[in-house]
């Protein structure tokens, strides 16, 4: 097609990434959940460990609604030194203690490569922020895991960028990688980044990785978050990572973005009635 | 709710366009044809009028899928004074003589004020493109036309500036505007601009109006176009206007980007499904 | 030199505003001043013009410094059609009064192409904006006009676009044109826009066309106009184009950018003192 | 100032970084050399160390010139992870070694907070690149270090994010800290980045630690280099650093941008005129 060889001119560098060196779809498995298999994947929770008893009912809610994997912050990435940076350890044994309970699996944020080894104790899946997106060392670090990896975007990323970073995690011998959007900067005064699911057909065609979004850091307000979930599985997303708290006001960071446990339930229920709509529709094409 | 809040800081000049105007959403009437009523509505056809047997055949072709606004351009914006820059008041001849043979309406862009009454003889519906989102003679001549506009998003237009735009058209008296997403500048290379679904939901928390979506310029891409379409429709845009020629890659301008008949085919029976899927959902979500 | 081809690849299709059409560098002349010449050369004024005792009073001041072109604006686009948009016609003529009382030249914005006869009536040059640069009707009439233009670069515009737009004004016979730098839509939270001085010595690689630099409106910021003004000139610019105002705080539009008559004096001494030093160096330079 | 006062509101949360918390400039002392003191000073050096006799043979042509500090990158981040990643601690003896020659002082990067000891070890400066701004584990490293760091802005980087990650630094107690504008993402295809000069004013409003601008980054093109180093000081920029090579063509990373010895030779000769120069106008400015 004649799109696509203009698109894959930009790789010219890629290997493992690209579909060239694998035409099928890649799966990662994380516990019995999977991302890039059969129909979208959601990930929920808050944006940082707060407390035994905040992180237990986000666990419960999250299962309550069939999901699998939960995200929460234990080491946090915040722009002023003077900000609430995680729990640390302690918010790595919660997280623990949550998954024992409930047997959601759990993804957390790692910062640096040498804590790699202690968060891959913890945790089912290993994320890198979209600060570190070009941490080569933290990349590599994970690139040597056993653990998949959560792979986001940086603010100003190319897609070449991108992939050729995950190129570094995959070139040490871990191709279980998950790419996720979350927004890019630009001039938009309406939303705190612009969620640019241009950016998932593009992948889709030059990588064989799964892609998930994550709506409430690309918006950065509540209100925008159901429709680019669905927009974002309309564009062909493997999956979402929302974030959930009980009471979003009393977040200790990003109030604005979570949604309630009401909104919450909103969007797992229109987004479970478009996935089958999507199945349904696969299969009536097939059909044809 | 507190997102709205945050969000309507934004538009504090606004009048006429905000929701504080007019609670209930704007439906905009071309001809039997409306947009911002029930179900999003396809506006298709090619970049420019370049023949009369090639405007018939699109016109025919649009209207075998159930397509009542047909879109091409007569006065084209070019940004070398060497490039074909339409056929004129001849393209305007053969639109009006496409509609006769068929019934499709049409929607045509106007270039300066002084065309507003020639075009508006013509077409059913004004088009102001992204160069000329901020030249206010035009935005005033269409406001006082008896016809309805479609304007389109300048490619750094604020969100404010988009809406305050649309309140030059109002504010002469015409309140028949639709608004047009189709792609902001941004960094990025594998699209030709950065189509920016996130206004949609934003749009339709602080304005009345209807807001359609161009993924043919949006994205420069025709691979990109089917994606991006149902995502921009799960985001919650009242429509799309889309860039169908019979053979692409002869169009006379942006041949990158138009889709095929096949490729429009597949993309009218996925997008009729899908508003079926969404009339289906808004049902349920009622009886709740 | 390799640089230099790298650049020009950029603009394939351009004709008569590039070096390779004509290699030395064009002057401009509004009157008995000039720009493009020796050495830069400064236009100042207010933004808009308010009334006779204003525009005299700056016209003298702006005179008092040496100062022999004025700008001010009689016709204003305005982001809301509910701002104040210019004095008009009668703006025109309290322009051409300052000019027969202080002999400076005059230059004004053009906002439509059925206006320009009048205002060449009346001004020695006709500015379009930035919100205009690919108003195609517009530089196509200015470029029938027999006056020098300024052209504003779009707030995002490439390069290859904006010299286009100058292209549009020559392929019509004016090959007068003064292309301005004003600023560029980025992400950026301290500056209005980002003045991009960059564009500077690309500009001069590429085309032979004098370039400004609109400081004032390129930064939003009174205190950030004189440190990018000299930096303007240290890249390359062929002169500046300053907003001053005998009360900036009191001024109709723009009040945060306009500089006060203190503020402007030390600006000029500055520049004055820098141009010196340019071209003693440059005579430096040639002698060895 | 009034407008001193809007940039202000930028910066809520900071502390040690601001004008509030120590008016005078701060003064960075890099052995003999100083940076933020009396006038501007170059540091100068390759891309990467990439052999004995090549940087040996920098450090003696640079030496020639007058200046005092050397840049070389030993350890090299890089997209790609099968680009050249720089001799790692072969090439940090290597620049210990042209130091003991020459005695230029020697800055470069470091990549990883592990990293620090061996780096702080060989160099007299600390650098901590565009893609590390937010490594905070890093950015506390330097700040725990006994060196000197020189941080350049991310590509997408804020203005109160830029002086946060300085404040990392700060905040544990390293005040020794040289920021340095290397460029922004931005729609623009001339430039490689977009240099934002509009920065230094804006930051020398707001803070007291010196800044420096990398022209060779910034531009991406060779050609660029001298018109925007001269731009950078003009706009009040506290130095410079550049890439130089013996020849440009030959060097192994971003061989587009490195000037050659004679263009070094120009661009020093002419900067060191235009620092005469601006002493000499900030006396006779004193003297009014």
């Amino acid at each position: 097609m004649a799109d696509s060889e203009s698109l894959s001119g930009l790789l010219s560098a890629c290997r493992l990434v690209c579909r060239e060196y694998k035409s099928e779809n890649t799966v990662v498995k994380i516990g019995e959940a999977a991302i890039g298999g059969e129909g979208p994947t959601i990930i929920a929770g808050p944006c940082a460990v707060e407390s035994e008893h905040q992180i237990l009912e986000i666990a419960r809610l999250v299962k309550s609604h069939g999901i699998r994997i939960m995200r929460g912050g234990a080491f946090k990435p915040r722009t002023s030194p003077y900000s609430f940076t995680g729990l640390g350890e302690e918010g790595l044994r919660l997280l623990a203690k949550a998954r024992r309970e409930t047997g959601v699996r759990v993804v957390t944020e790692v910062l640096d490569a040498m804590d790699v080894p202690i968060i891959a104790e913890y945790a089912d899946m290993l994320q890198i922020g979209s600060r570190n997106m070009q941490n080569y060392k933290l990349l590599k670090a994970a690139g040597r895991a056993n653990k998949p990896v959560l792979l986001k975007r940086g603010m100003s990323a190319r897609l070449d960028e991108f992939l050729m970073s995950a190129e570094y995690v995959m070139s040490e011998g871990n191709e279980q990688v998950v790419l996720c959007e979350r927004g890019i900067r630009t001039f938009v005064e309406y939303s705190r980044n612009t969620l640019d699911l241009n950016v998932i057909p593009a992948i889709k065609q030059l990588s064989h990785l799964p892609v998930i979004v994550d709506p409430s850091h690309g918006t950065g307000h509540r209100s925008l978050v159901e429709p680019m979930s669905l927009a974002a599985l309309a564009a062909g997303a493997d999956g979402l990572i929302v974030e959930v708290h009980p009471q979003p006001e009393k977040s200790w960071s990003d109030p604005e973005q979570a949604l309630s446990p009401e909104g919450f339930a909103r969007l797992v229920d229109k987004v479970n009635h478009f996935i089958d709509w999507q199945k349904q529709y696969a299969g009536l094409a097939t059909q044809t």
